[in-house]
């Protein structure tokens, strides 16, 4: 599918809820778009054709990135790595703490889930100001590994996520 | 594969993490199995192999049911419908809560992810006592669908969750 008009197919299955997760913000949620089967795959396949042979594992962020993570990860036969948020994951974690509005959050990832000099692909479902795809990045490369790209579904672009991850590739199917 | 082959492959790819999440508790963490390209297309494999044409829907529970859920969603040419913990879906939501050793918890789906007469297919990591699972199979219903079984990866059998989910068809590919 064209990238133009799978960005259309994406657009149509996001649902605008306002006032969410505070007043004043307009959510976009996918969840309709994880609900129809043949624009969920039209995803993943758009994820495989420009990925294939290029990575090594791909690395999903808690929790939304693990949806579309893990589907992608199968769909190119590459492994999948949970990064997580602060104390879910059992053995020895590397962590990467980034500012939030208020306060600071924290994401870690095992120490033995990259393998030196893997190539890693971070998804995740939305770039917003970007804070959490840039910890992402920081502790797969803790790991010794590369980062090919940071590839999400939609990219919110008033909030310049990109200038925070100006190190990386980064790809979206749809800007807002 | 057998599905005793596939048992001991996920066997070998499970990692024991003593005192997770608190002393006592040896925690069975599935990382290495997400990292292993060909053991998670295996277990993709074998719940598409169970459960082709039988199911519209995967639900998947927060947050390791996401990771399984939307691999096999996808490989199955379903939708996925997301099982949140409280307060993380952006729309209507039903919600169930259950207990736990100390208090309880809640989750919730959307109220228009299930379809009427939709067949879904509820998926998770791992099954302990059972608490979640059931609560997630209440939510299905509330939405008008039908649960098709509980499929699970790791089976505690000792915490007797099958007891608690009495009602419904349970598979796990493994029992400890």
């Amino acid at each position: 599918m064209h990238r133009e008009h799978l960005a259309e197919l994406v657009a149509s299955h996001l649902q605008d809820v306002p006032d969410f997760p505070k007043p004043g913000v307009v959510f976009k949620d996918f969840t309709p778009l994880l609900a129809d089967p043949s624009a969920l795959k039209a995803v993943v396949d758009d994820v495989v054709t420009r990925y294939a042979g290029r990575v090594d594992f791909i690395a999903g962020i808690e929790a939304r990135g693990f949806m579309i993570g893990t589907a992608c990860a199968v769909a190119l036969g590459v492994g999948f790595i949970p990064i997580r948020k602060k104390g879910k994951l059992p053995a020895a974690t590397f962590t990467a703490s980034y500012d939030l509005e208020y306060g600071s959050a924290t994401i870690e990832v095992h120490q033995d889930a990259c393998t030196a000099g893997a190539r890693v692909l971070v998804m995740d479902d939305v770039i917003a100001t970007g804070g959490t795809a840039a910890a992402a990045c920081e502790l797969v490369e803790r790991g010794g590994a590369q980062v090919v790209a940071v590839d999400v579904i939609v990219e919110i672009g008033f909030l310049r996520g990109r200038d925070r991850l100006r190190d990386y590739d980064v790809e979206s199917l749809l800007t807002i």
